[in-house]
């Protein structure tokens, strides 16, 4: 089998140890002559990945016990949803931060929970950027300041996080774990496991247990995270095969070491500017230096003909998924975790040749 | 491998052949070079797969294009929250018919969002059973009415539906698909795909579309049934992988026949009922006579330490998961489509055979 390079923006690679060891016991999960997807979810067997799971995100987290953590279904599009529902109170005030389209749909669920008042906004802004500190007009007794850590379409992502008095709330699904970060100045988090930890059909979410107390008795008992923290992510039939996939994925990274991981993650983002920064303007970022993603690498070629070729050549070079958000258009390349080095090297390689050829 | 009787309540037996294709592409969807598991949502791989499972579900179901049919994250946990938020309009009144455990967590989400009266309540009653249909007391102009089709717990099964004049709403889980049943009785239903029609972490709704348009504008985008019809059910990244599976179990049920599998499940139950009926009092059903479920046998022993070790030795013998819902107690013998004949005969060898050594 010829392994591609896959620059999707998720669901993204994951580990090859992960696919082979999933693969590998896909009929018969531990000697037991059934598959994990189809153990029961209250049986032994799966209480054991759910539980390694749980404490390997706590581990890579570094979340002590005043933190519960979660895993939901429906990736970050329900947290959209679910955090208002959960911790804007009627006649309170939440700040969201508008970086780019997924803010924006966070900040439009939350306006139909609730009272939003947008803190900055920097959508539009050529190049793309995060807001500077003295931007943010932050809501005195806010019930929470909301951003979104990295934004996929636009490539950008905060470097220094804003110093807030309301409890600071994240959408993290495209750069959790990828990068040093101290996850205690969040209140509460979540992330789509499609990128950084796994398959897609699953959130993570990490929340300060005292925050559990908020959600009004209006909620439906399904969308309260206390429900959920009460039944340790397990009050109905989790997604099992997704938690398994977590869990191998987790269990890699404690593996690989989260220092080794994010120096490689520096090193594959530096190497791919690095080909954009020389190549006289052939690639020009779409991303203000400051705001560059580690993540999601965007840039544009000098006319959108030569972006197609771009595309369809280096799809026939293996390295697939290359094109731009729908949105924007442009060239994007995703290096999340599992991302290889060598898929880098052949990229820079191609972007080279690509610019002597083209320029 | 030895491949033991998996007789759980779900996440349940899978086909063989379903797990064997998934295995054998696990790494290298269709020559992509690349798994399923890390194929984009928005690419044609995927496009494909999700295409067929929609596909696939509503020819089984027999449904025409008045219905639309959404894959939905959460299982059927989510649909009790849901269905009443998007069809349980403000001043109004749901009917829920309470036949169990299930039943009565449907209609406590309900509880929260709006107005709900009992119909009918059978809970407690010994022996298990459904309400006749002149216990049913229905609320003229009532939102719609809700029932569960079978009760897992404590293995009782709708046999005749009640004919009621608001828009008749089902929890199908775990009888979905596997006997006759003319689907366009119902104005909405739902289903966790994880008995029936393949692994957790998926709901299949059905819903006729001109009730899309009951959902109040206080409802989260994410959780109105319109959202998802709008966007073909990718408004935010499906689960892939569940989705994937149930386009194989789906397609597995077409290459079957349908009216092969309710054959050889009217069987298979028949067979287990029979050999209970024929013990002499040893094994007792749980479940009235005409409210027996086909796809969860229930029955006692003459006591707990005799079930214990009826459990323990079925076990021994490759039958797994016998023992009732831990709050029932008793024998639970679940067998939903996947699950083999030759299962069912080993079953009932052993209960035969348990029942002289012990009786």
């Amino acid at each position: 089998m010829a392994r591609v390079f896959n620059f999707g923006a998720g669901p993204a690679v994951l580990p090859l140890e992960v696919l082979e060891e999933a693969q590998r016991e896909l009929l018969d999960f531990q000697g037991t002559g059934m598959s994990i997807l189809e153990s029961s979810h209250r049986g032994k067997e799966y209480d054991a990945v759910h539980q390694e799971a749980l404490d390997n995100l706590r581990r890579l987290l570094d979340l002590d016990e005043t933190y519960e953590i979660l895993l939901l279904p429906g990736g970050a599009s329900a947290q959209f949803a679910m955090v208002p529902l959960n911790l804007l109170e009627p006649g309170r005030t939440a700040d969201y931060v508008l970086t780019g389209a997924w803010a924006k749909k966070a900040a439009a669920e939350a306006k139909i929970v609730g009272q939003v008042h947008v803190a900055a906004n920097t959508m539009g802004a050529s190049p793309a950027r995060i807001p500077r500190p003295d931007e943010l007009k932050l809501t005195p007794g806010a019930a929470y300041v909301h951003l979104t850590t990295n934004e996929t379409i636009d490539g950008i992502q905060w470097k220094t996080l804003p110093k807030t008095e309301a409890p600071l709330v994240a959408d993290m699904s495209s750069d959790i774990l990828s990068g040093p970060r101290n996850y205690r100045d969040f209140a509460c988090f979540y992330a789509g496991a499609q990128k950084n930890l796994g398959p897609s059909g699953l959130a993570v979410v990490a929340i300060q247990k005292d925050l559990l107390a908020r959600c009004p008795a209006s909620v439906p008992l399904f969308f309260r995270y206390r429900t959920h923290a009460e039944e340790h992510s397990l009050y109905n039939t989790p997604s099992t095969f997704s938690v398994y996939l977590l869990m191998l994925t987790t269990r890699w990274m404690l593996r690989q070491g989260l220092p080794t991981i994010f120096a490689r993650n520096r090193e594959k983002a530096a190497k791919i500017y690095a080909a954009i920064d020389e190549s006289h303007g052939f690639y020009r970022g779409t991303a203000a230096q400051d705001s560059r993603s580690d993540m999601n690498v965007t840039f544009r070629l000098p006319n959108e003909a030569l972006e197609e070729k771009f595309v369809k050549e280096s799809s026939k070079a293996g390295m697939k998924a290359l094109k731009g958000h729908r949105s924007v258009g442009g060239i994007r390349a995703s290096i999340y975790n599992a991302f290889p080095m060598e898929g880098v090297d052949a990229l820079v390689s191609f972007m080279r040749e690509f610019a002597r050829l083209n320029g």
